[in-house]
């Protein structure tokens, strides 16, 4: 299934694409894309559902973060070893975590609006992981039963916040809008293997990431064994996974950050396409 | 007014501490000491209830955190002279921040569970800040305005998953139970000067840390002015703003971090007491 969420900001409805493209409401069975309803009996309730009985939504509606109340957004850091190498960083011995506000989070398509005093923002296509029932200390061999499914994520980052102001990463990942997460959570039956995704990001039309979850250090799974082993994974916590090569902090001679006016669009395999106009607050 | 949430974990109910120290509940009044109630608006409106005629709460309950539905715990990193002075930190030139993920924060006086694999558990009493409205780029000299009130944090912290897991910090910060909050939030028209608290946390009954917040790097006001900058600080978000000196790790010749069987009991001047047995998962 494609879950998503639409509607305006904070109020968003429960919604699914079927199979034809039609996006039908999903309000009068669950309340929200979260919590239990993310659990393999509640996926399974919904699978039940005849979708021809949805009604179908007029229009092309905003689409929200597809997955409500999220309770952490744990993001891993130098994730891929052709992103590594861009960088210059060393192969890390553990994945390595850092936090995003969840106040971050908007949908697929909003604007990305770049905070005051940014000079650096950059982009980061990567593969988002939707916990879907609670993991503590899970071996790798069965992290992925705890997985509701998959989605987009843009880690949008501002370096100079990230880098140069004597914090920890987070308070270049954190600002406003520097979390779309969508269009739509596809359901893990219906990702054969979460390590062999195809996806790619672009800037005004122009390719600058091109990647495939086959190069992560560390697996989705391997992930969540770590993770689960520092504190319990809760559904509907959300773990951005790392980006491939392409981003602008590793361009040579010197980065092309974002401009107010750029679009980014991207998208991985079988998981839908985001795209954001890039902004700049007064 | 002391707001306070007591009951099962999951199942608190909004109460207060009157003056004469009967725990009484507001039910009644509103859902939870969360959200919209801590606007200056819902604060008054609690203000101008006839505390005589809120039932008193029988026995002695658990405390829950002070604050329900915490979307972001903000936590500040070597904020005291003198603690960075014993960690051999140099003087940051910003605010250091990281992330604490909400699901580690527990009650007052809840056990403290150090996880598998725990070798240097350490403890640190801070002053945690409860954001009571929307604040987004504002200037230090109105950031207390957006203070609902303030409270005593234990900002629980794994050394070696803090330092030598290539993380971030935020990964010796995030472990479940790691964050007693609590025991009440006392409203901000209670506390004269948040930059004058005297503040203790003891191991065992012996003194381990004494500090006051007159010897904060950045004060209350500076920091809000600083993370505003970076994101918006919506109600109900919590800022941990650093601890004194005295935590394990400073110890010399070495730390004697946290055992099983350990007792915790720390407090800020006006803003209560927590104690917590220490435990560890099997």
């Amino acid at each position: 299934m494609k879950l998503l969420r639409y509607g305006a900001p904070g109020l968003e409805k429960p919604g699914l694409l079927d199979q034809n493209g039609t996006l039908r409401d999903l309000s009068g069975h669950v309340d929200d894309i979260a919590g239990d309803v993310l659990s393999d009996d509640g996926l399974e309730k919904l699978r039940a559902i005849d979708l021809a009985s949805l009604p179908a939504v007029e229009g092309t509606p905003r689409l929200g973060p597809c997955v409500g109340r999220i309770g952490k957004f744990c993001c891993i850091g130098l994730n891929y070893s052709d992103h590594a190498a861009e960088t210059g960083a060393a192969i890390p011995e553990h994945p390595i975590l850092f936090m995003k506000a969840n106040s971050a989070v908007v949908g697929p398509n909003d604007t990305v609006m770049m905070p005051r005093g940014s000079t650096s923002t950059d982009w980061e296509c990567e593969l988002g992981v939707v916990i879907g029932t609670t993991a503590k200390y899970v071996d790798k061999a069965n992290a992925l039963d705890h997985v509701a499914g998959y989605c987009v994520v843009n880690d949008v980052s501002e370096r100079h916040f990230q880098n140069k102001l004597t914090g920890q990463w987070t308070k270049g990942k954190s600002c406003d809008t520097f979390g779309p997460t969508g269009p739509w959570l596809v359901t893990r039956d219906e990702v054969t293997d979460p390590q062999a995704l195809g996806m790619y990001l672009d800037v005004n039309g122009k390719r600058m990431q091109t990647g495939n979850t086959a190069t992560m250090i560390f697996t989705v799974a391997e992930i969540i064994e770590h993770l689960s082993a520092l504190f319990t994974l809760h559904p509907g916590d959300v773990i951005s996974t790392g980006t491939p090569p392409g981003v602008a902090l590793g361009m040579k001679p010197q980065p092309i950050f974002l401009r107010k006016g750029d679009v980014m669009e991207l998208g991985i395999d079988g998981l839908g396409v985001q795209r954001q106009d890039v902004g700049q607050d007064d």
